[in-house]
Order: C-alpha cells, then structure tokens, then sequence
C-alpha cells in the first residue's frame, strides 16, 4: 500500500464559510499545518456570486476542496503517502464548518502493493 | 449528486514515464483537453533521484497525479462536477503508460443531494 487517500464529503447548514477562498484557504492550511504535511504550492479560484475551489499541492501528495454552497456542500480530499489521522482531519473540518455530517471514505492506494 | 470521481490505480511494466515531470505533465493536460475541461492553473514538483506529483485545478474541479516509478506505480484523480467519460481517460493513460493493470473505483461526490 503506498498512499491513504481521505475522501470527506460535508454537509453543514450554515454556508457562510464555503463561500470564499479566505475561509477554503485557511481551514486548508490549518489541516496541513496539524497533519504536519510540507506544502509545495498551492492554487484557489472565487467563484462568482459564491464558491470556491482550491488545492494543496504537498510533498505528501495533496489535499482539495470544492465548495457549493448553494447546496450547504463542500468534497474535500486528503491524499497522503505518510500515515495520517482521519479523526484529526474529521474534527478540524467539523469545528469549523460547525456540521458533524460529514461523510467519510477512506481508500488506500496502490493497495496491491506492499 | 454533485460530482463525478474517478480514481485510477496505475500499474505498469516500465517505469520511464513515471519519472519526470515533463510526461506527467503531459499526460494530465491531454487528458483536460480531451475531456474538454477548463484548466484554472496547474503545479508540479519533480523529485530525486525520480518520481513526479502534480495538480491541474480545474474549473469543474481537478485532475492529479503521484507517481512512485520504484513501485511502477502512479495514482491518478480526476474529480469533475460535470459528467466525464470514465474510458477516455482509461484509454489515454492505458495508451500512454502501456498498461492493462489499472484499476478504477468511481464515487459520486454528494451522494446525498440531488
């Protein structure tokens, strides 16, 4: 097995945080400064009237989100060659986007391998 | 449902193609353009002695690519909030890679909406 893939797709009831790339970019940040992950690069776009789309580009792999808030929505990804916690991951998102519906797919990549 | 996710684990014999940056980033702006997707910007990272990661952030989403040439091994992404034809993308990396040995998990994203 070579990567843990987290796939998080959120639902929350207020939108107002999935609407900006301020508040998309910093709980990005915030996620891959308490996994303790090493950034490369990273890349956002505003969507207009609202919604946002950015990504972390990591020494690890990546990590993503897409929000639309016109559906309360937003699908995050956490693709990581190191082990990572999904509990930690899942506890951040939900503090900050005030939901504990979040639906969780772990997937591990490259599994046919050691 | 919101958006089409593609996941590909990809297995092959010869590991040239997987080394640099300049094929991976080849073959993930083919695939933007044949799945006539809007590209938004794009971020590699070459490591050493081998191995390449990279992002195209799209309008629709993403595309994404980690390659692990010792394990002839790359894991590939492609997340669009608009319907994408999953054998194309077979097709073109199966082409580009020589490879039969990929292996694909399909998730819808939003699964619980409309």
């Amino acid at each position: 097995m070579i990567g843990h893939h987290i796939i998080l797709d959120l639902y929350c009831n207020n939108n107002l945080k999935l609407k900006n790339v301020e508040t998309v970019q910093y709980i990005l940040n915030k996620v891959v400064s308490e996994l303790t992950l090493l950034k490369v690069s990273e890349s956002y776009k505003q969507f207009e009237p609202y919604g946002a789309t950015g990504f972390i580009l990591l020494e690890e792999s990546h990590i993503s989100i897409h929000t639309w808030p016109e559906f309360n929505f937003a699908a995050i990804d956490v693709f990581s060659c190191k082990p990572i916690n999904k509990d930690i991951i899942i506890e951040l998102l939900s503090d900050f986007f005030e939901t504990n519906n979040i639906h969780v797919n772990s997937i591990q990549r490259g599994s046919i391998l050691n």
